[in-house]
């Protein structure tokens, strides 16, 4: 079978919380050609309507503490409005979304993270392996075009919150092993940048080496390391390439594009 | 292509609110064999939340008024909330389930009710015709069991909150056309009764001829009227059986069948 091309896509809360950057980001992806997946992150919704249930939101290293009752906000917001949200918005703009989690048609599987040394409660992680390749590429093969939330399930009747830069990843490398895949992470600068407040100063590409380069002149800021070393570790596992650019530029030839 | 039997399944907020009682379906919804479907209610949580977030909660004539932030809660709370925890509690019970509103792979579009002569706000009504049958069939001979939410959409990027009833019993006529549909309606009695409070008076059969005659002799109470009605009408426009019974009955030769 020759290998096909599809193309992840991750939005973050800068483009979920928008509602103008949303419509935008709905229109370009549409316009984006070929077979596609879309990731998306929750936002500030969950914190929110913590918030208005008198639930404490605690992020410890950037990751939401999921007890009982955060674990059913999130599944609320990121699998239920927020997912619907999307898929009717692409229904509209005439792509054949399909919103899913990891639980639908055992689609993702994870595993509940140790709790030592840090209890995360109900928070997952998860092993490419357990993404379940078959169903997906079936569902692009037959014109649909998946929907991911970051909420997945352990197979043992738990729902588990994950990362959705780490779902998209997953979902990349999994692929990868039938299809050429290249994974793009939206966020709101323009790529990984050689001065901070300079945002035309964006690195076209990056490869192992001139990263070590890179990390050795101190060019790399504490905020970006954790998503390149996501970025070159997906591309050892047989993704194409990932880029890094504004979700407005989706359909650009721009951003910072990670390739071996 | 030979016809193939479909059973559709609907639970209601009997089942849905009651973690035992959802249990107990669930084990006898993996027992029950062949290919099928649940639909689900959504019970008193999104009342719940409604009321934890100050939103107030209007019904009429047992519909839901479905105002902005009302159709927020509901698709939180039926497209994520309970829609994730049956999916995941059918996986670890060995049922492929896959999760859907009917905005997902354009299962099933909605028409939102006309503001006369009540204003439901976002509430739709479902025509067979609207449902995408290729998909769902599709999904059910690759294995998997579609578990419908009550939430669709209009194509036009809003979701409606529909009834599930409703659901059910469009997806059972639209599947008739290439298949042979039992409808079965779980709910908290044993079927229709003769005498409302003898629960061993259920009748086991009702056709049009004996529903006219049951009528006319005032046995068939008010409640059970519109569920009577919806049922002969599902049965004339193709659907082989409807069986309205306690959920707990689901795999017993039990409750009232309703056919031709």
């Amino acid at each position: 079978m020759s290998r096909e091309h599809i193309t992840v896509v991750k939005i973050g809360g800068n483009v979920v919380d928008n509602p103008e950057a949303l419509s935008r980001f709905i229109e370009n992806f549409v316009k984006l050609g070929g077979r596609k997946i879309l990731v998306h992150g929750g936002g500030k919704e969950a914190t929110r309507l913590s918030g208005a249930l008198g639930i404490e939101t605690v992020m410890i290293d950037g990751r939401r503490v999921t007890d009982r009752q955060t674990l059913d906000v999130v599944t609320m917001v990121y699998a239920g409005l927020v997912n619907k949200r999307i898929v009717a918005m692409l229904q509209e703009a005439g792509c054949n979304a399909i919103g899913l989690s990891g639980a639908d048609g055992n689609a993702i599987k994870a595993v509940r993270r140790q709790a030592n040394p840090v209890d995360y409660g109900f928070v997952g992680d998860i092993n490419p392996a357990d993404v379940n390749t078959d169903l997906i590429v079936s569902m692009i093969d037959s014109g649909l075009c998946p929907v991911f939330c970051a909420i997945t399930h352990d197979g043992n009747g738990t729902l588990l919150n994950c990362n959705a830069d780490s779902v998209a990843s997953a979902l990349a490398v999994a692929i990868s092993k039938s299809n050429t895949v290249d994974l793009i992470y939206c966020f709101e600068k323009k790529g990984v940048l050689t001065d901070v407040d300079n945002p035309s100063s964006v690195i076209s590409n990056i490869n192992r080496d001139s990263y070590t380069k890179l990390l050795d002149i101190g060019i790399i800021s504490k905020g970006m390391m954790p998503k390149l070393v996501n970025a070159l570790a997906a591309v050892d596992f047989g993704v194409n390439s990932v880029t890094i650019k504004h979700a407005d530029d989706l359909i650009k030839n721009a951003g910072t594009t990670i390739s071996l």
